[in-house]
């Protein structure tokens, strides 16, 4: 389990927003050192947007120490430069690591300080490492739940690794070549009747032009006949005008 | 260049927000397709949190068809299954694919839809691939500067590669192997004569726990002295009670 703690937070809509962050993305246990306006907080559910289980399953403590006591392994995040001697991770890095831990069922942590000013170097010394989102140098300063969104994704990515970049044909499937080819010798051979295709010397790379340019597109068997039936449509209108 | 296009967005906060995470990673040319509440919204400037820069550089557009048509690349994101035939990534490889893109000076953009249903089919017509977050099924809809925040830290990966988990030593570095020796043989030579290393069938392992704990922790030059600085203060401790 990754448990998120706000160190002192502010504002109500913030830790609204951290729930919802958390909900999207699976994390459930949010804890709160010291809120500013006290807990419950009524602004918080504006901003959760039906996150309501997270919000009322909020832990409170009074301190660092007190929210950590029963975790395994706790990273700080933090965008200043402190001058402490620690390991400093990517956001990426630090879930990877955190994440080989909850495969060996440690109770982890990710800590992420107030709005004005962050961590403490005290809250950072009940920490075994950094964690730094790599940002803009001349803008850093993240938004407390875009912060805890980005943790929240990567640590999704490790629980749930998908495949990107797949086609999604639905019904249909991609074609199989035969009926790829099938749609080629068609287009080719109208292209031929209209003179298209005349040029005997260029002819061989118009042809695989044209058949590279149809092959990025992945047809599926469904859109080859849409595509045939394109074809037979354009030559049956050109039959029309030239009646 | 990659551009973020928000399609009939409606709320300001949201497109405020929006701006600040995308200067937090570095992308500044931000789209707005007839957003509900017109534009400029005083609201936005509330949680750009300072990126007026990129509020100020808005540029409005009547339609999808317009505000894509320099771009030469297009994916939309989109949380609901569509019936459409197209390819599908995570962020991650479609941030990937973006960038291999720019590389080839092509312009780029991400599509996302307004906060209460996403984008139409009719927009997702304008974009090559689609793009899903991976989200809790139980719990998918993110905040839509959540959702572009995601988009921006992952453009920043690919435009910034960093090394995670680095030890970051400040003005002193990690101790060469022989001042670790010499660190652990004074504390050994102490624990010799305390005889808490005494039992000499356990002694070896005894020693080699102690060290393999130690070398785990990357002791740097100057916390080797703090470690030595220790010892002599306990022995000198022990030293003064037994007189």
């Amino acid at each position: 389990m990754l448990s998120i703690i706000l160190v002192e937070p502010q504002l109500g809509r913030n830790i609204g927003s951290v729930a919802r962050a958390m909900l999207n993305f699976g994390l459930t246990d949010l804890r709160l050192v010291k809120p500013r306006d006290g807990w419950p907080n009524p602004d918080a559910s504006s901003t959760a947007a039906g996150a309501d289980s997270i919000l009322d399953n909020v832990k409170l403590y009074p301190s660092v120490q007190e929210a950590t006591a029963d975790l395994n392994r706790t990273f700080a995040t933090t965008a200043r430069e402190h001058d402490v001697i620690k390991r400093v991770h990517s956001p990426e890095s630090a879930i990877k690591a955190l994440y080989k831990g909850w495969v060996q069922e440690e109770k982890l942590g990710v800590l992420f300080g107030n709005e004005r000013c962050g961590l403490t170097s005290e809250s950072l010394s009940f920490c075994e490492a950094l964690v730094k989102i790599p940002s803009n140098t001349n803008f850093p300063s993240l938004n407390l739940s875009h912060a805890v969104t980005i943790f929240a994704y990567e640590w999704r990515k490790c629980h749930h690794p998908c495949q990107g970049d797949i086609l999604r044909t639905g019904h249909t499937k991609v074609a199989q070549k035969r009926d790829l080819m099938g749609l080629f010798e068609h287009l080719e051979s109208e292209l031929d009747r209209t003179s298209f295709l005349s040029h005997v010397e260029k002819r061989p790379a118009m042809v695989k032009n044209i058949r590279n340019m149809l092959q990025r597109a992945q047809l599926t068997e469904q859109e080859i006949r849409t595509f045939r039936g394109i074809i037979t449509s354009l030559v049956g209108q050109r039959k029309n005008i030239s009646k």
